[in-house]
């Protein structure tokens, strides 16, 4: 196999591969164009499998491949400061299998490759099948977060692929046969992307403190919440490492917060509605800082997927909202907490020296039930990312396996 | 004066003062209550101006300040898991001025000082007073951002307030006499709170590359942008630190994204309503990672305010929209980007070595003019943070002038 660290010189590939695609991704060619007419507002491409595409003239001429900076990739054409009317003079399919487009006005060409072109079509049959929905669970569907060897995943990229792709899709995943380095689990980070530091430092240790900053480092049982939701961006992914357990308690104990939200939403359409819209108030007591933030419960983008949750009894700040809504958002808190509390809606286990724990800190709750007694002793050390390093990897995977396909596929 | 590094001994104080608020934060008594009475769902204050507030019951119980951890100041109550009915049994003005709850159920009783509970009275006027809305600018309002003496910043805490309330209302301020080290923009940054790293690093160097990893690497002119807006959380802040400019161009330029998104509003409604609901695709092309994110160009909250805007030509990947939207989409992104290079929206200066600029990078556009001809160098560092960086010292310095206020008004 090649070195896929960096890519391959896309001169030495078979045409049309050698095209360019305004990116440094390579495209399978799977389907073949077999037409392309112009249109009154959009030029119109049939596929050999039948699946018809059609592309305004803006989207076209905002994506020609050529219109880039030969280094970054970046574009140099600005839509915004076209002069002519954007549209076609004519189209055609070269008999190298590439979507070319005349345009009038400057007479530019822009050539586009068949297998960037259909994995970027936006009917909505393509827009649906790239969709990737989370994967919710409770108690009755999961008893523990997916497994993944640390050998593994640094011998081999496809078990990197699913453990990341099991974070992605499940909100969680435990790492075993990590090193009991103090460092092991900023190297797990590091494998997947840039840590993201917070007051509480770039790494940090979850045990019992004598002068403690935060519940957690008591030996108190931690309720199910999210971390920092007194973030403007709470973190999105927060990596737990077990050095030390020898307590009697002390289990994990994790939530998955899109679960409750949807049994909130089937149950209480008005407390939904409430916890998606009106923001509550977060704040984090500390003598040395004083961070705070207004954000509702139950994000949800203007698409109406979930983007996170923000809980946590003793993270609130008191409460500003309008008058008459004060006392249904308090109904509507209980109700969406007490929910969280329910053991239908938890999993719990144990984490041993060397397992590592990831989880996605804007989707998942996770709390921990208190040490116990005894003289025993429990060491977490933690850290935090955000959600686009694990995507960043994953593309990047995934970009290297589309890769050796494309380079396999062209072999002699 | 006492140092202000650690907060005040409770013990130390008179009367009220001595009462916990629930947080470390002092609150000066500039009124105090005059009557309480038990209402339907509701305890009434009056206060000696005349001022009428009314607490829900629950909000008054989850705000109990004596139900916190005493080391986090955390809150150990949860409304959640309460077992009796939240209603008080009587309420009362103490004799040294503090709102005494006595709760049925279990007979907690609950004391709360003055001059917190005025602070956070959600009547609909309290409210109002405490909102603080943005000030928006552009080239016929402001010439450039505020200018700030970094010795003075360093000195007086006053200084510092002035220069970090610059950055929070108008999105932008110049540090004047910064040390012409490579560190420097790190100390500037340290000073207000934790930086956040990227792929590009902790630290990043704006100069011609030979082979440039981004635009901005280039003598490329740059249109008005916001960094890394294909990152789910935008960078809140970005600090450029001028080192060397003795090129004949490359003046920065800065332009208030709110204020664009105002006009852009108040002309093209629906443009406005597109950008604001329907995400567009940002994508950040490399070899080494591969960052994608989609987000509408402009932020807006439940409430209706704005959140941030993500503007960046060169920064987008192929849109994924709904076909029927496709077309319009373009006509208000071409209409937005179009006011953005309008002068009468920018401002232009000079940034000189020693010059330190800060601003919102999720308000503002920022861009620079082409480096023109010559032998010239000019070399920027820069760093990013998070806005809630800039609230929490905001916050902490706000802190430590009141602990001054409430220690003066109660001396000998």
């Amino acid at each position: 196999m090649s070195d896929l660290t960096e890519p391959v010189d896309r001169a030495d590939l078979v045409p049309p591969h050698d095209l360019g695609t305004g990116d440094f991704s390579l495209y399978p060619i799977d389907h073949a164009m077999v037409a392309a007419a112009l249109e009154d507002r959009t030029v119109r491409v049939e596929w050999d499998d039948g699946h018809v595409s059609r592309f305004h003239f803006p989207w076209l001429r905002d994506n020609c491949p050529c219109c880039v900076h030969p280094y970054t990739q970046e574009q140099v054409f600005e839509l915004a400061a076209a002069v002519h009317e954007i549209r076609p003079e004519d189209v055609l399919v070269s008999d190298v299998g590439a979507l070319e487009v005349r345009w009038s006005g400057d007479g530019h060409a822009s050539r586009y490759h068949p297998g960037w072109l259909r994995e970027h079509c936006y009917s909505e049959g393509s827009r649906r099948e790239r969709l990737l929905a989370p994967v919710l669970w409770d108690a009755s569907t999961r008893a523990r977060p997916d497994g993944f060897d640390w050998g593994a995943v640094v011998a081999d990229e496809e078990v990197e692929l699913a453990w990341l792709s099991s974070i992605r899709d499940t909100g969680c995943a435990v790492i075993h046969g990590a090193p009991l380095t103090d460092d092991a689990v900023g190297e797990i980070a590091g494998r997947i992307g840039v840590l993201r530091e917070t007051n509480f430092g770039r790494l940090f240790d979850v045990r019992v403190d004598t002068d403690p900053v935060s519940n957690s480092n008591t030996g108190l049982e931690l309720p199910p919440h999210t971390d920092l939701p007194t973030r403007e961006y709470q973190p999105g992914l927060q990596l737990l490492h077990c050095l030390v357990n020898d307590v009697a308690g002390g289990l994990s104990l994790l939530v998955d917060g899109y679960r409750v939200a949807a049994e909130l939403r089937d149950r209480s359409p008005r407390f939904y509605e409430l916890l998606t819209t009106h923001p509550w108030d977060f704040a984090n007591r500390s003598r040395t800082s004083d961070y705070r933030w207004r954000a509702p419960m139950i994000g949800v983008d203007s698409d109406g997927n979930w983007t996170g949750v923000r809980v946590g009894n003793w993270l609130r700040g008191p409460l500003d909202a309008p008058f008459d809504l004060v006392e249904e958002l308090y109904e509507a808190y209980r109700a969406f907490e007490g929910l969280s509390h329910q053991a239908r809606f938890q999993i719990r286990f144990r984490l041993e020296p060397g397992d590592c724990l990831i989880f996605d800190n804007r989707r998942l709750l996770h709390g921990r039930t208190s040490l116990g007694p005894g003289a025993g002793r429990r060491h977490l050390r933690g850290c935090y990312m955000d959600r686009d390093e694990l995507r960043s990897r994953l593309n990047m995977l995934e970009r290297r396996r589309r890769t050796r396909k494309v380079v396999a596929g062209q072999g002699p």
